[in-house]
């Protein structure tokens, strides 16, 4: 798949399918990876790493379930592409950084994405719709194992799989979900709730991961403790955990439609004409709209709008995003009178 | 006519015609007159007043130019009538509020309208859409005329015209203008031309007449001095006036369009974009934003919105109306909400 094909779709966890797709976007699990006779990422020569990056690539090749992919070196690709890569949750904004040979690959229906070179040497994810923790452990196991035919991870009988920061050493598994949290927010229960959460070592993060700020009541939650304990029941403690999350927004959302629907209706209903009408727009008040609109779908108060379309919008309107879609570098002015024009192009046919 | 027929339509004077429609939205003359051998309507009993209410019915049912008129007594209308009546313009808060036995009686057009027994006798007043002083005065002049044949004003060959106030005795005569400057405001220029104003005499005053805000950038200005001088000359000083305030308003209009043409047009597009879509609004509110959008249309951005309809909104969402268009007594809450409602039914056609 070429990036000029990537522009008019956009992955399948986007879909707004599967289990509590009311509240979670997506849940996604990574694993962290090195392989045995390596230098860590950071510290390895040019020569090593470009090694590396051809080990991983034909390990990739003679992978059976990532027969559909597409594979990209750092030479490959511009600073754009991989801001695009980043707002699709395809790579991190470190990777974007990276200095070293470095390369990305993922699967066509962007479900699978794996960095060659990031912090770790390997760091393999997979990224479902909606509430599904458990499907993106099965897939992932089975990538894992796969790559391992081809490839010989650094593996101590006593700590597990050894990682660059020692907070991923054992497993090397993170589990995480992206919630859509706006009743928590409004009913000003979300600081309780990330409090408790907090307290349970979740970490909690903006809509980009590490280092973001949550926008657009957006909330990606993750487990911190990956030593010690299996991956089966790492994902199922912190399961449990998002389950609860769920349900505290579920009946926040309860509370909110029948203590003061008209209040609120009022409020995701002038944020869809906003949008339907803006000429200037930044990412961040959209994203605080598209958040409230979103809750109207999720409330059935907008019947017009699928979610898939919705929740694509979030990602179209990014910065890299607009500059791929107009084929032109934008500065920031530009780029707000775009995402303006792109949003009111999208959400047209959607009453008011 | 009767209430209900006029539920539907509104006066000719609204109809956003006539000079310089861009900035004025009606200019407006009035005289006060009182009778000869008549006690001031404040200290009148209540059998002089309702004799006084007879005579001047008998002398508009033999005026020619008033044959198309409507004609009620106090006994005939209710508070809300009123209240209706005083939200097209027709007449003062104070006869709403008036104890004693009074009248008002208009043109079906709208165009003329007479008080009985508010602080004068008589105050006669004609409305005329856009900027258009001298067809009010010239309308005027001959309504007075009519009635003057049938009526013994009070009349000294001193003072001039007697009236209950003696800031109005000589000709009796206002003009005023409502004007539409939402330029002048965005600019910050509006103070200075206020005060400006009021060293030449000049009142201001909010949409409905004295002691009202200035609500949607609307300012209705008034002459305040009317002895000693002669109606035309009075009528051609304030129209001197008034239209250099024009001007300035339309410099401020080319220079916000060429300074920040599209930070304005988002403003105003947004605008139109919560009309459409809000579930709640208060009149303030609704005033501000239809403010904007009317300036929207002035400066050609919103092409489908008639003038006529535009300026009709102002005034069938204030509360009287909506009471009247929904034939039911509504509270506070429930109005906003009608109101709403309203407002996205008249501009749903509207594009965004």
């Amino acid at each position: 798949m070429t990036i000029d094909e990537m522009v008019d779709k956009t992955g399948e966890w986007l879909k707004g399918k599967g289990p509590s797709n009311d509240v979670v976007i997506s849940s996604r699990v990574r694993l962290a990876r090195n392989l045995a006779g390596f230098i860590f990422s950071d510290y390895m020569p040019k020569s090593m790493a470009e090694k590396l990056v051809g080990l991983v690539k034909n390990a990739v090749d003679n992978s059976n379930y990532l027969k559909k992919h597409t594979f990209f070196s750092d030479k490959d690709i511009t600073l754009l592409d991989k801001e695009f890569f980043k707002e699709r949750h395809l790579i991190s904004g470190e990777l974007v950084e990276a200095k070293r040979p470095h390369a990305v690959c993922f699967t066509d229906d962007e479900i699978v994405s794996i960095m060659i070179n990031e912090e770790d040497h390997l760091r393999l994810q997979v990224l479902q719709s909606g509430f599904n923790l458990v499907e993106a452990l099965r897939l992932i196991d089975v990538i894992d194992a796969e790559l391992e035919n081809n490839l010989d991870y650094a593996f101590s009988p006593t700590l597990g799989y050894l990682t660059a920061c020692p907070t991923n050493v054992g497993t090397g598994l993170r589990a995480s979900c992206m919630l859509h949290l706006p009743a928590l927010v409004m009913t000003k229960q979300i600081n309780k709730v990330l409090q408790a959460l907090s307290k349970m070592s979740i970490a909690v993060r903006g809509l980009y991961g590490e280092g973001t700020q949550a926008t657009g009541n957006f909330f990606q939650f993750s487990n911190q403790i990956t030593l010690g304990r299996q991956e089966e029941q790492i994902v199922n403690d912190f399961e449990k955990i998002v389950k609860q999350v769920i349900e505290h927004e579920q009946e926040a959302r309860i509370a909110l439609s029948n203590k003061r629907l008209t209040k609120l209706a009022d409020q995701i209903w002038r944020s869809l004409g906003i949008l339907r009408s803006t000429r200037i727009i930044s990412s961040g008040e959209a994203n605080s709209l598209l958040s409230l609109v979103r809750l109207g779908c999720d409330l059935g108060l907008i019947k017009d709008l699928n979610k898939n379309k919705l929740n694509e919008l979030f990602i179209v309107i990014q910065p890299a995003h607009l500059q791929k879609i107009y084929r032109t570098e934008l500065p920031v002015d530009e780029r707000d009178e775009k995402r303006a024009s792109l949003i009111r192009e999208k959400l047209k046919s959607v009453s008011l």
